[in-house]
């Protein structure tokens, strides 16, 4: 398929570029893709847009610090603009980097128990938003957004939750501790680190897992869907039943099978 | 109690400022307010929030013709300043005008029918958002940012999905219709004069009924609540149990009490 990739260069970006095996045209604020650009510029990214298939959306701000105008410019209208370039030039299929910070605080509220193997939570598409901060809240609106296109322009938008996808190097649960070792932050006995593995054993998304989701999306004949992109994770909170019955996630990996660090 | 009414010399602004006794400073664009004011204009509507006990926030672009960017602008850049201000101003009540369009498209999609006295229909606040605009979608962002606020800065945020509220002298199910006679739209005998009347039993907010749901609210002792806006009407297909036990509301007026036009 022709797919158009924004935040083509980021962590999830290159994941899908590595594993998937389309036509991508990337776009991305820096690192030399085919359209350099702000993904709020709308006049920028709207030629990208042209003859394709599908549209992968991921740029954006991507963490919980985002400040409101960070949120609001680069997620908000940025979202905005994608959709609309996308409706303006016939593109029918949105896949949108959502986050697991709309409804972070559920976790915050279970934390740390629920990090635990046995704790009894799952939180699916149909429970309420709890967005987590600006950035969690920003990507709430992506979602309303994609349903109004959805309802009133016939496109296909999936809405996905992604948990923690790493870099490669840091592609499994002790990605984040192991970073957090490098930097001084903590070392391996500390309770820092044994409680940002217990997380990540529960939210980690592999990159080939990440990339299947998207794929599976792409060819889905499903018109919205709200999915939550962890890896099959014994420890998760997330439901994955949706996106296994909606659009045949079938994920390989899961966070318990890393007994210690890589 | 000190309450900032933004959009205050709105028809729903007056309809509370006509029914309520409290102490209101009034923010409006026109019309001779105390805060003259585009809300999206953060340091100018900032002063308003001092001293205040809380925000009944109904500025906005109101109907469901608005383009993206007058959505963008007035709706989701106003709402999430007047959030930002209300917080920074430590006012920690703030209700908030949404609308019934964040999820029109179960009426889209259940009309003409739906609007008959026994159709079997109830949308409530757990049903997902169907937005049938940019309009309804800027509004399910005003929510979602309520939701933040109320998550990780105790703020009490209650988001009105108002049904239909008019003017005085058009204040009963008729008066669309009625207004659409003097237009020289259709006649009383028409299928579209039926048709608005037959809508309007259903989504009908008196001007009473509006106020009264509203000063519930300034003394609710809940934290976030999604709540219908519509009169005990027989024919209304939106939920207002959820109002009667969360808020205590209980409305007075019923769309099919007008079995004529006035």
């Amino acid at each position: 398929m022709d797919v158009l990739l924004t935040g083509a260069n980021g962590t999830v970006g290159t994941a899908i570029t590595e594993n998937l095996d389309h036509e991508f045209t990337t776009l991305d604020v820096e690192g030399d893709p085919d359209y350099t650009t702000d993904i709020a510029d709308y006049d920028a990214i709207r030629p990208a847009f042209d003859e394709k298939e599908a549209v992968v959306h991921l740029a954006g701000y991507p963490a919980t610090d985002a400040t409101w105008e960070q949120a609001l410019t680069n997620n908000i209208i940025g979202t905005g603009d994608v959709l609309r370039a996308a409706s303006e030039s016939g593109v029918d299929r949105v896949i949108f980097a959502s986050s697991n910070h709309v409804v972070g605080m559920y976790e915050d509220e279970h934390a740390p128990a629920l990090y635990e193997p046995d704790y009894d939570l799952v939180v699916d598409h149909t429970d309420p938003i709890r967005p987590d901060s600006h950035y969690g809240a920003s990507k709430a609106c992506g979602e309303a957004f994609g349903r109004q296109y959805v309802e009133n322009e016939g496109m296909k938008f999936f809405a996905l939750r992604i948990g923690s996808v790493r870099d490669p190097g840091y592609d499994h649960p002790y990605g984040d501790a192991e970073r957090g070792v490098e930097a001084g932050k903590w070392n391996r006995g500390s309770e820092g680190y044994q409680r940002e593995v217990a997380r990540m054993k529960g939210t980690w998304l592999s990159r080939r897992d990440c990339a299947h989701l998207v794929e599976c999306c792409l060819s889905a004949d499903r018109d919205f869907e709200i999915l939550y992109g962890v890896s099959d994770n014994d420890r998760r909170w997330f439901d994955i039943e949706q996106a296994r019955t909606s659009v045949g996630y079938d994920p390989q990996d899961n966070g318990e099978e890393w007994n210690s660090p890589p």
